[in-house]
């Protein structure tokens, strides 16, 4: 049923142009997503309600922009280039690549049935295994027997298989070159001048690397290190006092393997974070703050508030540096999984960053006349997931009665108005009689007092409304005969679907006031 | 005096956290840029505008937000993958790198002298030539002369040298590899088991090259392929009517070569770009009408509006698929130099994804019930130039008399209030008496109306009126002792420094009105 579910928001997704599939018509390009007229919207409008949020709404919190490539340095000092890699296997029978800390567990000796889709591709793995591996097992039906568990303590997650390759580290940050050379162009003249000759393979990967790591940078997998290494220029350019918070939002890149989910996992992805430096011992008191402060964030917005929940972290299951996390978490229909973490690093980055880069990034305090390396609180939420959890919590269905009166089922979107795409939309009842100038004019008056408004004209008027509710239109506004005569004008609620008859000089007053803008 | 002008501009964004060098700590990454607290909101606030006046504001265009890595076959099929590079050439006396398209004249048989920073130096090179190349040359002082130039009509632009190496071809795209494996471990064995052996470097480098281009994706250097190859889902998504446009703000990446000019010219900058579909035989007039809308869109904003021109392309600077083209361009520095594109790109785009992709782009139209495919007007900005123009049209020097009467020089950001940073600043006269209290709930007030306020306590009250002429806030409202009595408060106008006392309770509404918003 929650895939079903998840099936639908799918649909509803790129039929209504809210998310794509990225080079679609290219056949598309795995794990990742482009935003339709109405995703981009949402999108930018839970990132704004983000940064009025934590950056504009806040004396003490500045927001930052930093670049995607940086310095390679930066990903020694912050340890991404030695450990932010995920360990994979081949499967020998099946060819399936997969994460080895993720497989299906078989201890050593226990049976390892082999399974397969039907008895053709039983009987072929059957010939391989013993013409390549020499081992003997035994058919019947789509399943062979006969094997059990190795050492690794884990089986191929596609067939069942304990025939595996070796694992190997895979980095999981996207590798670039920067500069006017490519660099496999000089290193098709090592090979040629014969460097590479008589080394084993270990010692040609090494020289490859060597060879291209001069000009290597890399996409950044976080935003976050951004605000650690622009901590002094920040600081001292706006005389920021302890504490105080440096946010950024955007684009981070990790080369992920898993396309499930949608957009909840994808290679290319945006986040929101934010490091609040302080006071070394006034640490845990501002990570309850921010606890608090971002999970009333994601509530504000919600119509199943319990549906976000807070979760503390296992002592093992915190990174070493950290001295306690918590991550905001939604239930998906796949179950509950992370939206945000928030997290008391300590001071370890700012501590890295000052060895690797030989820069002083201690605070000088002008009123105790300390100098000390603040302890940071990080809440580093996802943008792209979040706007997954918002579909989510705002996809219904329900029963509404149609002009006869006839229950009749629709879907509703019923996003939070200030994240809606689209926050009213201006229809009149007949294109005739002046209806469409009157309401263009309406449509107008929205645009011009910032609100993001649309005339829609086409097909009839039930139709139109069924089309605003699936997009999660928050109020429609109706011309009709009555608006030639008196002026007034109907307003209809996407959630209620009930009308009331308002002054049509009043609707952007009406509006901006149920906005709070 | 206009280099001395840039200097000062870069300095000022830096000490007062409008851009910094990206990875300073680290020594800096060449041609990349960060966004300080000023800037990012600067920035923000002229593509907030474009969003705006493209997307918002009209109901013949939407917007869209496709991923950075596409699929490999789009830049195939749109030219960038085979022509989307920079011929470069090596000095082979002193190393230089340069592209040749740019480089110092010199025609075959013309004399060729080398110069060199000393008579040291020279003779280096004079003895270099000599043996490397079995040139002889004559040394007079720093300058070697007896070279002439040779067929490729062109020299070294740092030594004069006509001692060069070949041309390379060099992508301005940056390459990288999506998947779970890094495809230098598999070329690795290629190389162990010999494969390449007895090649020659170039049938090497097609080696590498097709080892590594199964998993090989590109990061945008252009926003606008997004639009066309999601033309078909946008149009029929939201039953899009010709004439209609697609919107894009976002990055794109260029590995280029020069690093002059701060932020013009980086290898990761922001587009603002729109693709208008329209019938063919209507392109003409469509052109017409977006060049003066963009004209007249970067002009709202200038002090000097005639510091932007458009220049229309000559016939031979057209692209080959270009039916005209128009170039924005601002009076910087150094020049004028290009800010935005607005080109009839034809049909010649839609036809190569549909002639690539084999999925069909044509649109069919309801009423004439004809088939075809769509014209293209394209608008293509840049926000990082537009950010660096406008912080140029802005920069001020003034004399304006002080507290004394006394004349002072003044440095101030004259934006346009829609760019500005913050808008208004809360300013306290003294610390004392309630007036922080008052400045802060007055700057609250104004956050809550979503206007970007700054409340500002620290320094006397010159100095901050300093401080906000330099960052471009456009009004300050002081707090002092009358407030106290009578509830007024001092409004500070920042280009004419006059001030004028208004109500503290009308002070939103008259910001408010101000601003336009």
């Amino acid at each position: 049923m929650s895939e079903d579910r998840m099936q639908k928001i799918v649909s509803l997704c790129k039929r209504r142009g809210f998310v794509f599939q990225s080079s679609e018509i290219y056949g598309g390009l795995k794990s990742a997503y482009d935003y339709g007229p109405l995703g981009i919207e949402l999108k930018r409008n839970l990132m704004q309600e983000w940064w009025t949020d934590t950056v504009h709404r806040r004396h003490n919190v500045v927001g930052l922009d930093t670049s995607i490539i940086m310095h390679p340095d930066v990903w020694k000092a912050s340890g991404h280039l030695a450990g932010f890699s995920d360990p994979l296997v081949d499967c020998l029978v099946c060819k399936e690549r997969f994460r080895a800390d993720k497989a299906p567990q078989v201890a050593e000796g226990q049976p390892a049935p082999l399974a397969f889709p039907d008895k053709g591709k039983a009987k072929l793995a059957l010939s391989l295994i013993q013409e390549k591996l020499g081992v003997e097992l035994e058919r019947m039906k789509k399943v062979l027997r006969g094997a059990t568990g190795n050492a690794r303590g884990y089986v191929c997650p596609n067939c069942g298989s304990p025939f595996l390759s070796d694992e190997r580290q895979f980095n999981l940050m996207f590798r670039t070159s920067l500069g006017p050379v490519d660099p496999t162009g000089e290193l098709a003249g090592v090979i040629a001048r014969g460097e590479l000759d008589g080394l084993d393979e270990r010692a040609i990967k090494a020289r490859i690397d060597a060879q291209l790591k001069p000009s290597a940078v890399y996409l950044r997998p976080e935003t976050a290190q951004g605000m650690f290494v622009q901590f002094a220029n920040v600081q001292s350019s706006l005389a920021m006092k302890i504490p105080f918070g440096i946010a950024q939002m955007g684009k981070s890149f990790r080369n992920e393997v898993t396309t499930k989910n949608f957009i909840f996992r994808s290679c290319e992805f945006e986040q929101m974070e934010m490091e609040f430096f302080c006071r070394p011992g006034e640490d845990d008191q501002w990570l309850e703050y921010w606890k608090e402060a971002r999970m009333s964030w994601w509530r504000r917005y919600a119509n199943q508030p319990d549906d976000f929940r807070l979760r503390a972290h296992e002592p093992s299951e915190l990174a070493h540096y950290a001295k306690g996390c918590f991550d905001v978490e939604y239930r998906f229909p796949w179950g509950f999984d992370e939206l945000e973490g928030i997290a008391n690093r300590t001071d370890y980055d700012l501590k890295k960053h000052q060895e690797y880069s030989k820069s002083k990034l201690s605070y000088f305090d002008p009123e105790t006349r300390e100098r000390y390396l603040p302890y940071v609180i990080e809440p580093a939420a996802g943008a792209t997931r979040g706007v997954l959890a918002f579909l989510n919590d705002a996809y219904t269905e329900d029963t509404v009665p149609d002009a006869q009166g006839k229950a009749q089922t629709r879907t509703v979107l019923k996003l939070h108005p200030r994240l809606a795409p689209i926050k009213v939309a201006v229809l009149p009842l007949v294109k005739k009689d002046g209806m469409p100038e009157l309401g263009r004019a309406l449509a107008d008056a929205f645009l011009a007092r910032g609100i993001n408004a649309s005339y829609d004209e086409t097909h009839a008027i039930g139709k139109r409304y069924r089309r605003h509710d699936e997009i999660g239109t928050p109020w429609c506004l109706t011309i009709d005969k009555q608006t030639l005569e008196d002026g007034s004008i109907t307003l209809r609620d996407r959630d209620t679907t009930e009308q009331e008859r308002i002054s049509q000089d009043q609707a952007v007053a009406v509006i901006f006031e149920k906005l709070g803008a």
